[in-house]
């Protein structure tokens, strides 16, 4: 559960003056990316589902209105409102795992200004991160085709939850499992392990390690075989591998972390083929993103699944958005920010999204919520009241609903580089209601 | 306190492995970093005091080995020693904000196999992060001078934790402190905060919002100005500044956000010295980091105080360091990695520096421990038997610590260039231990 403080204490400044002039009005706020990274056509949504457990649990501690007492900036009155303050609006969102694009609200709070306000830092905080990572791994699942896809990256993700997060975003993009222990017991995602360098140097030799371990794992044994020399590794797995076969022991794969992959994952095969050892796989590790992954592949390696860790869990080429939560209404008067290169659309907004008769997407249309325009609704209310309309889904069908929706996405639009945008029509009545907003001056 | 099934499965796979065949001797692994990032020429250690914190609680709960023993991959008796598994090894470190370079160590664990692997995963999480953020922080205090850093990033930091983490490396490395509330409760760091544009445009008028803002905080206003046009809101504000000064309300300072920052902090400064408020200071935000502070101060751009959010807390120019947690000596002999491209120095190592008479850094010797070199020793024991030596040093201590080893830095290092390394020697009786180990096979 996340503690209400971890916020930016300008929300705190800005409720005392709320509280104190009564502004408790209803306000809007919509979250939205301004503009797509370099090389990038799309991104995913998600973080939705953590943002609503964060809603339904805000509240300040007794210790942190305690703690906020003793900085001397706020008064009782108002510390005592805080403490009792909860999140009782309305969310709107599109589901996690629905591809979007820049300017396309993901997700709608409309409550009290205070409120809405309040949980703007950890809403940002939650959204960006888990739509970065989705974003990030269902190019890298693009890439890998249908090829086996593990997470690796929890000791390089920045902290606990990000590595626990980052599990779910690309398991939600299409990873087939993480590394990730705890990850796996949190939300049912398969997990993947093998064995580290450190195993096998802390046996006498290399071929003490590998039996022992197999004998130890019988039924799913994955070898690392390039702490020395790969392709001696692999020579000298070759009888012991035809032995543990006899005795009813598999390997399953064998695992390349260093060096030139292509090369080496041709090498080892030619290895194990010739050794007769045709149902061993090869995964490969180390650095890995969709772009390697296209290299490799379009060099003919083979390589049977990947684990992909580091620069897809941080999202290295790109490791945060241009992103905003930003005021849309308040009082019922549409807002507007223009402030220079981030001027946004005022008011509430909902996208229409059009498929063509093999059920792709041709493009979506911008407007204001209310507006009719052909083509399917994107954004639906997911939460009322502070609670939630209905049970949290399962992440396997949210998977599930993600992979239908990838196969729906143009197809240049899937590759690494950066191609013609995807059409995104701002509809007349938003032109018109920006337009107003300015001649009213806000 | 983090849960010990936060770890990559492979260490628990390894681990049912090494409770089978009895592998329990001492082992030893070390934390380092393999390479300076492009531009960067030291690093800053810090995550130790976290990593002492997860030791000091490592357990799994009988819940987690309820859900192991679930997945059908290890045997009772196994789940019931790793139920039983606590840290009960030593450590031994870099005090937090020592710098350091390339291959020197700033961790050594030293336990029982099972347990100095089981946790390598939280271990590099969190040294990584909190070194790769501490580093990134350093240099952003080195370019700022004296001026007053704040860590804006927790909205854009991935998730909660890397929020928490990187406002406690930032301000260790310098900041003067943080807008994210929960550090400063956690911590004792200064928290800071203004409003945000929503403020502005929740009201009828910027004037309107300002003289609120003013009223509810007498003591410490600093007034966003960017929300619609810059030097109008300055202008507005110089009458409005006037008026409160007479009744003893003080705006401390201006926020710019947006735009072209340079020619905006001119321009607004002018409008408040015309105006008479001269002690109105002026602060600035918005894609910011070392490279950008130092363009803005060598362009004599008029800006007092600096947020810094998004750019420091991802560390966005580079998300992650090449860092490694290896096996050094197992059961008294010590082991070498020689995967290609990452082959390590073997056994325990100690790093001594050397300073020059005005107490600048001149070199470092890289040796193995034991051996005597002149200088100051950087590694010491911190935990014993699983129990830190001494109390927690309180943050504001190590920060002015790493403040006076900053100092200490030669001023080409200071720089946002690359310069000529650093010098580490490494010495003749490592360089003997590492033939000899590549000798013997391993």
């Amino acid at each position: 559960m996340t503690s209400a403080l971890l916020t930016d204490f300008y929300q705190l400044t800005m409720l005392a003056a709320y509280h104190e002039q009564g502004m408790t009005d209803t306000a809007v706020f919509e979250f939205f990316v301004r503009k797509l990274p370099p090389g990038r056509n799309f991104f995913i949504a998600a973080g939705i589902e953590s943002v609503l457990d964060f809603l339904e649990g805000f509240a300040f501690t007794a210790e942190e209105i305690d703690w906020l007492a003793g900085l001397g900036r706020f008064k009782p009155a108002f510390l005592d409102w805080l403490g009792k303050l909860r999140f009782t609006g309305s969310v709107e969102a599109m589901p996690e795992g629905t591809p979007f694009f820049t300017d396309e609200p993901i997700l709608r709070v409309i409550a009290p200004l205070p409120e809405a306000q309040i949980v703007e830092t950890r809403l940002i905080n939650l959204l960006q991160f888990e739509t970065l990572i989705a974003s990030k791994a269902a190019r890298v699942r693009l890439a890998a085709g249908d090829r086996l896809l593990v997470d690796f990256g929890l000791r390089r993700a920045h902290g606990a939850e990000a590595g626990l997060l980052s599990a779910r975003a690309s398991y939600l993009a299409g990873f087939d499992g993480t590394s990730n222990t705890l990850a796996g017991m949190r939300w049912n995602i398969p997990v993947y392990g093998t064995m580290a360098h450190s195993f096998v140097q802390a046996h006498a030799t290399e071929l003490t390690a590998f039996e022992s371990f197999a004998r130890v794992h019988p039924q799913a044994t994955t070898l690392l075989i390039d702490t020395y020399d790969t392709e001696a590794a692999a020579a000298t797995l070759v009888p012991l591998a035809r032995k543990l076969r006899a005795e009813g022991i598999a390997i399953r794969a064998v695992r390349l972390d260093s060096g030139d992959l292509l090369a080496h994952a041709r090498k080892v095969r030619a290895i194990l083929d010739a050794g007769g050892l045709h149902e061993i796989r090869i995964f490969a590790s180390g650095n890995l993103d969709e772009y390697e992954i296209v290299r490799l592949l379009a060099g003919g390696a083979p390589i049977d699944g990947f684990g992909v860790g580091t620069r897809m869990n941080v999202s290295a080429d790109q490791p945060y958005l241009d992103c905003a939560y930003k005021l849309q209404e308040y009082a019922g008067r549409p807002r507007r920010k223009r402030s220079e290169g981030k001027a946004t659309w005022p008011g509430r907004k909902q996208v229409f999204r059009r498929f063509d008769t093999q059920g792709m997407m041709v493009g979506d249309v911008l407007t204001v919520a209310g507006d009719a325009q052909e083509g399917t609704p994107l954004l639906a209310c997911v939460m009322r009241d502070g609670k939630r309309l209905g049970p949290t889904p399962p992440l396997a069908e949210l998977r599930s609903r993600t992979r239908t929706q990838l196969a729906a996405l143009p197809e240049p639009l899937r590759r690494n580089e950066a191609t013609a945008p995807y059409p995104v029509i701002v509809a007349e009545p938003l032109i018109r209601l920006a337009a107003e907003v300015d001649a009213f001056g806000h």
